[in-house]
């Protein structure tokens, strides 16, 4: 039974988001119908909207930070029932054969993976529409379970901004007793002071600008190092085991590399693009430092990080909107005036009907 | 006893190498006396004689990779007799209690190692003095056995080149089924292909000129990739564990991240400086990929590889040369007219006196 929907997208580059029908695909025996209750807005979804990668298809109906209720469940459903509390994010399907898949890292799939949005379904072939909509339909396997007691507004972040920093935590094995540096504080940065903490580690912010170090304690930081002060940043030269640098343009990391322990890793999330000024390799050859980069994370580390969060009751710090503001909430987000995520409530979109 | 010696150094940037008379300090309890049968010649020796990096103090008496045989040990020598045949590399001394020296790490001492010439030695402030001479004191926690029945002659360089490509292939855990990449065929690439093979590995050797395949083969590489050639470089794609970048200037890295493995690493073991053209972040973001530098390797791990090419029959292939002639090798370094390191014979030191 095809669905009918309402959702927001953009039909060109140049427009602005508006109501959209469109209709979801007839459920399949492993798909589960989810009534979206939440939906957090990324900086991707604004770069999408704009195709600003050049690489979208119209009409786009971006978002994949969803909560959501389950409706109904196919047939070979195992793990989902209906009124279920689930969350879907970047993902919904992949080619679950490649090394990458049997890893449980779909996000590096060799034959990529299925985005939850502006993608082609792998069975179909039709397009993927995200989760500023009514509902979503999707693949049992790329569905999360949120923990009872998480607030579903906050965890809707943790879908994007909370496993693109959750990843870098874990493979690079923070814990008790590790170095953290965070470069930037918005959405993922302030889900990664948040994570860092809770995993043990000694947690220091880097930011351009002073004022933002009572909000840096609360949300984890131990120390707050301005950027821009070279005495700041002597300071805490080799100190670190890991930096994830989650600035969204691009900038200068020759600052931050001899900050890193010897071994000690940068990883960016947040900047795919040309590094400005160029890079020396100089730190890298004689401290067998790193610059990596890391993408969102697979499903399962996905569950395992909303799983931690729901025993630390972390949840992202967001400020909650009706979708008729979501134009004006991507121009507060282009100027960094959100503290740390917009969220959707998906039910506003009765408003518009 | 104050040892005079007879060496070869240069007097200022300008001056090629010539006879010099030195002395070597009085022999502690803790050091040993070497005469220096073989020095391999590297293209730190230049950099250094020619002060590229403006860190050269002298006169200078380069020479890293020494292979001697012992004269006389301290009273507190434990590991070394006279006769022994023995290694010194690029440290002779470092701190010894900082987190690197205690994983045996000392090329990354948080206080610098003491290097075997153009630094100051730890314990009585004078310059330290190279290879390129006939006679060397050096505390015994800095010297390596060499394993009986590996040719001392091609020996020397594997107290560089050797380590510098051993290191990164053991850190990154290279084996049997691990796919290896070698960017360059000079000193440290030719050593880089022995060892990767003698490891299991399947090794392909990248070089921008067509005409290396049969020496590439016998050395080692199981394929030869023509770097300019872009769909040789396609066929390759994603395809490597660990590419090891033994490129000594600046250079195109962005042809090679895609041919890495999702997980993969570049290492760069021979330019430290600016990247350019600029790198591009895309491909490390998208494959959790990084690119890493690493700067030789510690002593217990030199004494590894040593064991491991004794073990295997794995010296470097070398042109012996005499001492009179090291300024004209240094030449034909420079036009990479060498397979693949320079040896000088120091008893050809004798000659000159």
């Amino acid at each position: 039974m095809t669905t009918n929907v309402l959702g927001y997208a953009s039909t060109s580059a140049k427009e602005t988001l508006a109501p959209f029908n469109f209709v979801r695909r007839d459920p399949r025996a492993d798909d589960v119908v989810i009534e979206i209750l939440y939906c957090g807005i990324c900086h991707t979804d604004l770069h999408n909207v704009q195709n600003d990668w050049g690489r979208s298809t119209y009409p786009l109906v971006p978002g994949h930070e969803i909560i959501g209720r389950v409706i109904s469940a196919g047939s070979d459903v195992k793990r989902f029932k209906p009124n279920d509390v689930v969350g879907v994010g970047c993902m919904v399907d992949s080619c679950q054969h490649c090394s990458a898949c049997n890893q449980g890292l779909e996000q590096y799939c060799e034959e990529v993976p299925t985005f939850t949005y502006n993608s082609i379904d792998r069975r179909d072939k039709t397009q993927t529409f995200g989760g500023y909509s009514e509902k979503i339909v999707v693949n049992e396997k790329f569905i999360l379970h949120i923990p009872e007691g998480l607030d579903p507004k906050g965890a809707a972040p943790l879908l994007c901004a909370g496993i693109t920093t959750w990843s870098p935590l874990r493979h690079w094995k923070i814990g008790k007793g590790s170095n953290v540096g965070v470069v930037g504080l918005g959405g993922l940065g302030h889900m990664a002071l948040k994570l860092a903490k809770a995993l043990g580690a000694n947690v220091t912010l880097f930011t351009r600008s002073p004022g933002k170090e009572q909000d840096a304690h609360s949300l984890g930081a131990d120390n707050v190092v301005i950027s821009t002060e070279i005495k700041q940043m002597n300071s805490v030269n080799k100190k670190f085991d890991l930096i994830i640098d989650t600035v969204p343009y691009t900038h200068e990391l020759n600052l931050y590399l001899p900050l890193l322990s010897f071994n000690g890793t940068l990883v960016l999330v947040g900047f795919p693009g040309d590094l400005e000024p160029t890079l020396n390799t100089t730190p890298l050859i004689m401290g067998r430092r790193s610059v990596a980069g890391s993408d969102i994370g697979g499903i399962a580390e996905t569950q395992e990080l909303l799983d931690f969060c729901g025993k630390h009751g972390i949840t992202a710090d967001i400020e909650m909107i009706k979708i008729r503001d979501v134009n004006e909430a991507y121009k507060r987000m282009l100027e960094s005036d959100v503290k740390y995520r917009f969220v959707i409530d998906m039910s506003s979109l009765k408003e518009m009907v």
